[in-house]
């Protein structure tokens, strides 16, 4: 832990840095197998999951008996609580609907704005030891409320040729409509390309280790859109004396157990408070089973004291933290003022988990800064916005002189003559 | 002109190809004044306008006094029209602007939506013969409303260091905070990077030739977002017997204006009209001023006959052109059943030209069948949807267990420990 008093702001980008990774190494592999891929299809995937999965599959479709084995797997108790995460869930992307906007500019000139969705998306969910079901709820609930055709859920096989039977669950529960044993590079080319057993996306979401981050990168590359760049998870808490010292502790660690890269920086007012934190974490850390993990990124991170809660509000606003959680007395000034984070966690009872599972709020946001200028998953994700246009006669008359002289001044005449025809048809007509 | 008369599906992703380009070339150059206008500055900013631009500049800022005189170039004419376009697209961005969404979505679960705006913003607005003032319209106007602090505006000067009085009309009309006369690479670079002159953006908007598109694809790696990906701009027109093939041709030519690569397509349920619509081509061409460009195009452009609108659907939603007029008796039938596609204009009075200039919609649309996966530029892609959670002890109580049986099924117990010591010390106190 690096404590900081009172950082003069032109240090502030330098406290704030995030670590950043050379991907030029990563990038060669990633083009090598994309380029397979798309030439060999199935027959390249098969050999990169038999070298970085450990598996050769005759098959690599879930099959139904697979989905009826995986639902009997899982405990009542876990079903529950993954149903009550995707009842809240749903809810909250419901919500995000909206309606068709109509409005006449001009009289007789009709605009609309509709959301229609993206008919065919592809959800990758890593493998390993941690099973991310979660994020399965969090890409195709939304997906299914946005009416997106075809939701492709790839995932790694394990060394039995297996998903985890929770990821199986919550894919079927959701939604998706095909589910694949294939991870990595592999598995984004294929969702890029297309392969005979694997569809062909228009748009890819979900996590992944620094190969599927650049896999999904080169997709851009290739027509296919993604759900936002990824980074390390990340956790700013601001808080003051009216915090719970153990709780604020406490959620610091739920970030720092993801990784060692995790960045986790605690801004408060109050030295106390700092200091109590200090204490609480050192005593929590020391019986969680992924302590080595919590240990390495904690010893990254930064408890920053600050004079007031105007400069507190500056240094998070320059940060851009994905998750951002406020203890304060001030918690409308700092939710009010916050224009740079991913998801706003507010008062004692609100932890970062809560967001994380089950309380309807999306997990997939943006890291590295991205706060400051993409949003996080929602609703409007798995849909493009689409104008739509009728112009009746008196329309064209209303607005046609201004096109014409638009249209001339930027030097192009054909514009101008598709409205002069129209102009002149309906002068000649009456 | 290609007629092609009932193309069997598989036959049709290749006639609806799309020139390809290689980038490779020219990727080499703009990372190569990528990292001297990083390392550099102002010092290599100028150094590039000098050598593209032929200019060197003392200042590169637009001052108050050159808005002034190029406020009194402009005619009165011209200025009325350009007030009735920002009119129009002002009423149809504000109409666009979402509430608050809030939702309990369990007891004491209270969760919320909000769109902040993106806080400094590029746009890209390129030089040459045609000056693009009706593209800073479709992108100030709704940063604008959107709230961005900061609008900067890059343009490069021409031989005698100015920028087209127009689009400095428009600027100073639509609320640009900054003009700055710098084009290209130099450009895009000096928004990625800031330098002394030119402020470092968060997200950079608007066209350009190649190099600006590889310039802004390279961005994206420096933590700035972009528009869209950019291609050459197209027209697909699906048209019947109540067309007027005048019409119809004139808004093919309209598109094919453009540039040599823009691509022209008219899908058709009649034979008729396919041939009228040809014959009306070869005579309004005739008189067009850039006639050698429109003709380019044209050679290229396709006129494709299919045997019903089920059909003709199927090819358009295929294809995913950027602008989709239609003139047939079944209107309704396709802006209902159409998924892809930038902006749709229906019936024999909307040319495209009207949502080129004045009718309210934008004009900065998703091309190359990116109407796939990407919306059109609208009020939402200069904000940034943020999510907002507040829980009480109640609320906590009802979804905490949940959280804690999918945090540890996840094997995340830290994750799960900041709902668990929460819960028990509400059971402490009670």
């Amino acid at each position: 832990m690096n404590k900081i008093y009172n950082p003069a702001p032109e240090t502030w980008s330098e406290i704030l840095k995030r670590p950043t990774k050379t991907i030029d190494d990563i990038e060669t592999t990633v083009k090598e197998i994309f380029k397979e891929v798309q030439k060999k299809g199935d027959e390249a995937v098969s050999k990169y999951t038999s070298i970085f999965d450990g598996i050769a599959l005759d098959d690599n479709e879930v099959s139904q008996s697979e989905i009826s084995e995986a639902i009997a797997l899982i405990s009542n108790e876990l079903k529950e609580a993954i149903q009550l995460a995707k009842s809240n869930i749903y809810k909250f992307h419901l919500a995000q609907k909206t309606d068709r906007i109509t409005i006449e500019t001009t009289e007789g000139v009709n605009c609309w704005q509709e959301k229609r969705p993206i008919q065919k998306i592809g959800l990758y969910i890593p493998g390993g030891t941690a099973p991310l079901f979660s994020t399965v709820l969090m890409l195709a609930v939304p997906a299914a409320i946005a009416g997106c055709n075809e939701i492709v859920l790839c995932s790694p096989p394990d060394k039995n040729g297996k998903i985890n039977p929770a990821i199986l669950y919550a894919a079927n529960l959701c939604g998706v409509t095909k589910i694949i044993k294939v991870g990595g590079i592999q598995a984004i080319a294929g969702m890029t390309f297309g392969t005979e057993t694997i569809p062909k996306v228009y748009k890819i979401f979900g996590p992944g280790n620094q190969f599927v981050t650049v896999a999904k990168q080169l997709a851009t590359q290739f027509g296919v859109a993604i759900d936002m760049p990824a980074g390390p998870s990340e956790l700013l808490v601001v808080a003051d004396d009216s915090a719970v010292p153990a709780f604020v502790a406490s959620d610091l660690l739920s970030q720092a157990e993801h990784g060692t890269d995790s960045q986790v920086i605690l801004v408060s007012t109050s030295k106390t408070l700092i200091d109590a934190v200090g204490n609480e974490i050192q005593s929590q850390i020391a019986v969680l089973p992924r302590k080595a993990i919590a240990e390495n990124a904690i010893a990254n991170s930064k408890l920053i004291f600050v004079e007031n809660s105007t400069v507190a509000l500056q240094l998070i606003n320059e940060y851009g933290p994905e998750h951002f959680i406020i203890c304060t007395n001030e918690d409308d000034f700092y939710s009010d003022e916050i224009y740079n984070a991913g998801s706003v966690f507010i008062g004692n009872y609100t932890p970062e988990s809560a967001g994380d599972y089950a309380s309807g709020t999306n997990h997939t946001l943006p890291t590295n800064g991205y706060a400051k200028n993409y949003s996080g998953v929602n609703l409007d994700s798995f849909m493009k916005s689409m104008t739509f246009q009728k112009i009746t006669e008196k329309g064209i008359k209303n607005i046609g002189k201004a096109i014409e002289i638009m249209a001339e001044a930027e030097g192009l005449q054909a514009h101008k003559n598709a409205v002069t025809l129209r102009l002149k048809q309906i002068e000649l007509r009456n």
